[in-house]
């Protein structure tokens, strides 16, 4: 089957570096396995170039989006013109669509891939205390994510004191029962760890999970490995548990949605068998 | 075989309109049969945007280079920080290349291929009296490739008689014997026709065959249809033919080499396996 031709679409991502991101594999086998003539392309651009890059893309009449990832994604919402509501509540951004009169808007995926993980496994969110340990970028998505999908509380805990506080307020500002926590399970029933740890061999868990109930969720967004010693210490306690890389595949039917996609099936089973094919091509 | 991933490596074309170009297919077919990580993927960007997209691509550090094509190749030139001595003398430029230091450099391969192509079928070029009919951007690249391969003369025509005085001019400035001809075979030994005539099933020869004698060489640079009614005159009467889609494949061999691209078998018979594979995988 041909690759490309004149007439191909382009979902591009943007990041610094990007050899490592998984967008262009999975969606090209998705656009592929659905008889789209597009395919997502990775664009390695630093920092300092970036809103110059911005405007470029910008002029692309077959450009179907644009995928922004680490570390330009608080760069890409201060370039769009606007905002969707979570991604203003949010601050960063990480997807662009060109509008009709060649402005970019700016939305953000990461926790609404999350939560309709967890819904999609038959999991209930309104009505449970929530524990968000990392208030970065993917933290900050998640926490408005998860009130916004009905949780009674949203607590946070980061390294960094002032980013808990500052999302602690944010949050509350927008409604939700919030406040500062320490990184214990105790207390809570849906538990995320949003930091790095985990991801190195000899990293301390993230997350104390003294008197984790069974009947609790623990949600990771590591990818690698993708049972953490996080989600493992949760699973022995027989709780349900979600690995990072069903975020980042819920994402999909998210960003699709926002970029007006042709319809295709963004299901991680679809998406597996996809790229399946794609391998075996 | 995996089509992209985040290591692919981009050669980008862009035109208004785009989706009738062929480099996406073949580039990216010959990168495939090569192993070599990378797509030649299609920009459609209208004249009034092309800066701020020139502007924008020179920040992506995995990019190969930039293909131009119509309408925009003399703004390229404009655009581009330098040139080469041949897109210098030319006018307009074909294809882009970033610098270290993130500027453009142009260059313009259409003559060569054209020269390469004759060169490769074992024809002469050095001491022959060429004429060369249409003095737009294709036809000045070809009038002054010729002139650098040794023609004896090399005469113009364009029904514009200020494209074809300006080109004759240039070409005498630059050391050829030049001049105006009227658009007839008759005393030439090379002739090429470098306007659109024959595209079109109705339209008239663009170059009249009479007098033509059998030593002469005629060339086309129409693509569509392979043998145009002009080829067709002149392999009547014994001439050696070349078809327009030799000079777009032996561009392939110019612009790897300017672009300083991993080393790769772009002979005509390599592009038409590596398509075939890829049409058949």
């Amino acid at each position: 089957m041909k690759v490309v031709d004149g007439a191909t679409r382009v979902l591009g991502i943007v990041g610094d570096p990007i050899a490592q991101v998984r967008s262009p594999e999975v969606w090209s086998a998705l656009f592929r396995a659905n008889g789209v003539n597009a395919l997502c392309i990775p664009f390695h651009v630093n920092a300092a170039e970036l809103e110059a890059f911005f405007a470029g893309l910008q002029t692309v009449q077959n450009l179907l989006g644009l995928i922004v990832t680490i570390p330009h994604k608080p760069a890409a919402a201060r370039y769009a013109a606007s905002l969707t509501d979570r991604a203003r509540k949010v601050g960063p951004a990480n997807v662009m669509r060109r509008e009709a009169d060649g402005t970019w808007t700016g939305d953000i995926v990461d926790g609404v891939g999350l939560v309709s993980g967890l819904l999609a496994a038959g999991q209930r969110i309104a009505g449970r205390r929530a524990l968000v340990v990392g208030s970065g970028g993917v933290g900050r998505a998640i926490a408005f994510a998860i009130a916004d999908a009905g949780a009674e509380s949203v607590h946070v805990y980061d390294v960094l004191p002032d980013r808990a506080e500052d999302l602690a307020a944010r949050l509350a500002e927008a409604g939700t029962q919030s406040g500062i926590a320490p990184p214990a399970a105790k207390g809570f029933d849906l538990v995320v760890n949003a930091s790095p740890l985990g991801m190195k061999r000899d990293d301390p868990l993230p997350i104390d999970p003294t008197g984790l109930d069974e009947s609790a969720i623990a949600v990771d967004v590591v990818v690698h490995p993708e049972m953490t010693p996080w989600l493992s210490a949760a699973a022995s306690r027989g709780c349900h548990v979600q690995s990072g890389h069903v975020m980042t595949d819920h994402q999909l039917v998210a960003m699709q949605a926002f970029l007006g996609l042709p319809t295709l099936d963004c299901t991680p089973a679809a998406v597996a068998k996809a790229m399946q094919d794609e391998a075996s091509s």
